[in-house]
């Protein structure tokens, strides 16, 4: 009954086997290995795009800000959504790695709406020299909501960036589960839908700790690098990543796993309905946002369910108020898991 | 006949079993599970440092840069030898982390003299506002040359830094074989000699990629995780981290895999003796800089053999050319693989 | 007819004769003069605040900035109001100094509310390590929209922030301005509200280009020298900005300038009432944003006024649609030019 | 008696005058009024640099580090002399500005030698991604010793960089005493010397604070705008700064200055040689370098000659113990002054 994120289940042993398969004598470091050469074409094929540059690195916070630091001067703005991860969760990861770039939130939910976008840029720069300038867009997909864009979303957004020459960055953290949902291949919901660059995640989805950072013009790639080497992710034994990433796009093992994790979702949420939980729509992907009374959290607790309240706090006065929380169904949860939590649930 | 880095090598056997025995079930995220805490706990028993703040990171550079920038205002100056790790091999990282601090170079060879570091340190900062101040000194060990500052010279080094109130660093990417050299207590190579706060290397002696970095006064340790979240480098899934470094310091495999590597490279400094190669000193661990003629480089090359020549090329005129080269063991390279290379050399 | 800024108009004769009567043979540089230190006694005497540091730069960018990154780590953010200077009108100046730290934007007008703040501050920091940290609370007096907070009003934002135990910085680069509307001692409008760190402005008010800025606890003023230092505002010929504010400071000049500057502009704004112009209330200081239609401001444009329409542009198809404009009155400005002004608009 | 530095002596009192000349009623802000543009024109006329992007701030530093910063990535390095402005002086102001570059020290005096410079910068950058990359080269004329750069020096330095593509920068904080020392065309110092951007310095020559920035390629101009906006050394006040540069090029003010200064420090210079001061040679500019006992510094001290003791201090056992001092003439130094003092030397 562990729906606290999808970063804290187990690895997929295929993951696992693949580190084993990689640890055969001796390889160059720092990426110039034939494993990291074999997942970068890869990955060019995946996204039938066969000049991109692929990185690896660890984490997602460092492919976001090793992605928009390469975007962004100093002087300029990124544009996102007031709940993007790169605003809330990075610790000024973003500001860090762009030398001190600003974080201009496009007001609106955890979608960014074309017209909320194009009026945020609007009212940006007007100042000349005075105010922050415009720079890239970066939108989250799978949002930090559960929400998934639809390509048409995707295709606004972006084009809203290009009327202003603008750079588009995809936060793909969990790019897999939204491909799934939305059935497409992967350059219609990248490149075709008008992003430069993709951090694409793994981590979330069954990898010890690998995302791929994508420019689908590779005209940056060398920056990239030297960026990445001083932020201190370029790591010696990069055939450890490639591993895990070869193994991840071997037999559409990301599109599986997402797909189970999705499902897991779709699974939950039917009986937290059920059950009387509130929420303003089905879920998306592998996440959802729904309220129950704190009293029915408190028995969930105290049974073993392991999630985060996102307001309030278990303690408190009233048994019958509402706490929104997070639920995340991994790739590896079981619907034994779902429905022993559903059935403590509905006790 | 790899010879080209410790990082060229493979994992640890018992490296890679250990991480399967950490793919069970769910962990929190972010280093709040049991495997971390176990790490961290066993890290102070090991240098008898009961107070001491222990964090994980994937690079040697991250962790530099880390305890530096922890250490280090940005108008301050770090004092470090001219052949430092942080100076000529981190891309600016430092630089980067700590804000735009400087590096001042202590003149010398690798290894830095308390004399030599005592008059850098009063040189600098009589200048008052208009100068950079004087920040913290930062010592390896192993050298990137292959000495190995003894007890004595490092104390002698600290307290010349301990007369100007400023803390100490060692970068320790290779303590372990530094360790079993000297013979002594971790605690007496570290903060019994007056370190502050240590980079423990593990990626160069048989794990995938993972470094601690250690705080032996905890008061900057929430400022420390602050900074390695933003920079990009606090892992979600703590526990993979975690489970290298328990492994490694498991039974001693730390200290058995050091010993292999040290003994390779006194059999290949023996050798390479034999065979007229010209180098100052018997190595001190497991790296040896040798010259051997331009010729002599030809043949070992093209019989397989790999390593970084240091000055020259390959290609060149002369075949009599004396041209230096780095020589590296790991900790898996065995004595057959050390006779061959030698038989080549002496055919 | 200038309403433009008040940094538009002439600097007051008695400050350039100043400059004349500094300009007397040698002084050592680098503010070690004489003059910087009576100015500095001055400050701290008019503060009534002894132990104050107080220090002298030339833009109000740079007083802001620098005051910021003395009291912000990286990993915080600080909290202002969404028109802030700071943040509308200095290209990302805290961002860079503070080295990436971010900006979070208390909802509501230009004066914040104690209420606002306080859920501000609640909301951030829900998030250990992955949020920014909470930093110093940044306010404006003036605001950037003319009006002047109560004594009440301060002390109330600077409590929530002692309740969290954040530091407060003024934004005074109207400070005369907002003083003789309030009508109490300088220290009543800083440090006895709460105020720890004082951007003190004289340029809008009639010097060429000086700020102060006042530490009213010591303990930080090297580490602020040194910041000042390498951001480049510290100036080898102290004596010349020392000048501009003795001056400044000399026969109540500053206050007497402010003054006439309000004087003039609740003039301005009683004109502007009369003919018809909408604001929501009186000036409080000197600056007023009003609305009038489009073809009265190409006919106060066309008979030579100058000043900046906040929204919407004179070459428009609507010739009476509402555009709102910034008017802002100087030390110098005449009760003629304004009423020339006037003549214009209610012709 | 006072050669404690060039910006200790007053301000040229037509510069003043001109201050006065230029308060008159209104101007816009921030460099947007007539007399900026006639400074920039001018300055392009004097350069005979037609297409010159313009820019004036009011410190060295800041004209320093903006220049750099435009020139230089932060994943670079900056070559330059050890004693350098910007790597003594400074306060790590070019590694803040560039967001973390580092500063590579050309072995040799104070004038860097072309061999030098290119045997430094083969030696930089061939480490790949994990070394900092080569960036501009930096130079100083007057060096801060005194010397002064043939123009064949120059262009021979300049050439070295241009064969690694690289960048120019010239510090010209004494650009006018050099000018008047070598006795050629202000672009035969600097772009038709190799230079591309110029840090042409007028506070040392008897302004208030101004230093003119030139980029002789404009492409880089609003970029440059960006940085010295976002590090507060925009002024909204420009036609103060704008009046003082224009007064400094009337009728060869500037020159006249220099040549005064220089003249002043000959003479000096023979009185210094005549009394047994040692100096390797005779001064090229303003500024030299002399050796005396101890017991004549304390004879001139008492007499109250000020000036900088370069090493040893004033207190010291042995009388006769040779210290070396700093002595700069200002434009504005009579030789009745310098007389006096050569008589306290000689006595």
């Amino acid at each position: 009954m562990f729906f606290a994120s999808d970063n804290s289940g187990p690895v997929h042993p295929q993951v696992l086997s693949a580190l084993g398969a990689a640890n055969d004598g001796y390889a160059m470091g720092y990426g110039d290995d034939p494993l990291t050469r074999q997942v970068q074409d890869r990955i060019r094929g995946i996204f039938a795009a066969p000049d991109a540059a692929v990185y690896l690195v660890a984490t997602g916070t460092a492919a976001n800000a090793l992605a928009l630091a390469t975007l962004c001067q100093p002087y300029q703005t990124v544009f996102c959504s007031p709940v993007a991860h790169i605003h809330e969760d990075e610790c000024n990861a973003p500001e860090f790695y762009t030398g001190g770039a600003k974080l201009t939130l496009v007001p609106g939910g955890d979608k960014m709406t074309a017209d909320a976008l194009a009026a945020t840029i609007a009212r940006e720069n007007t100042r000349g020299v005075h105010g922050p300038q415009r720079g890239p867009v970066s939108i989250t997909q799978v949002t930090e909501r559960g929400s998934v864009y639809t390509l048409e979303e995707l295709r606004a957004l972006t084009a809203v960036a290009r009327d202003h020459d603008l750079p588009c960055h995809l936060d793909g953290a969990r790019f897999a589960n939204a491909l799934v949902r939305l059935g497409c291949a992967p350059a219609d919901m990248s490149w075709r839908a008008g992003i430069d660059v993709l951090s694409f995640g793994g981590t979330k989805n069954g990898l010890l700790g690998v995302e791929a950072v994508i420019f689908f013009d590779p005209e940056k790639a060398w920056e990239f690098e030297l960026r990445r080497k001083r932020g201190g992710h370029l790591f010696s034994k990069g055939r450890y990543l490639a591993a895990q990433m070869k193994a991840y796009l071997e037999d559409d093992l990301w599109l599986t796993s997402a797909r189970s994790a999705n499902d897991a979702c779709t699974r939950l949420a039917r009986g937290l309905r059920s059950a009387g939980a509130e929420f303003a729509h089905a879920p998306d992907a592998n996440m959802i946002f729904a309220a129950l009374p704190r009293a029915v959290h408190r028995r969930l607790h105290d049974a073993g369910a392991v999630y985060h309240l996102w307001d309030g706090a278990l303690d408190g006065a009233d048994p019958h108020e509402m706490l929104t929380a997070r639920f995340v169904c991994d790739w590896s949860i079981s619907d034994a898991q779902i429905d022993q939590f559903l059935s403590v649930l509905q006790a």
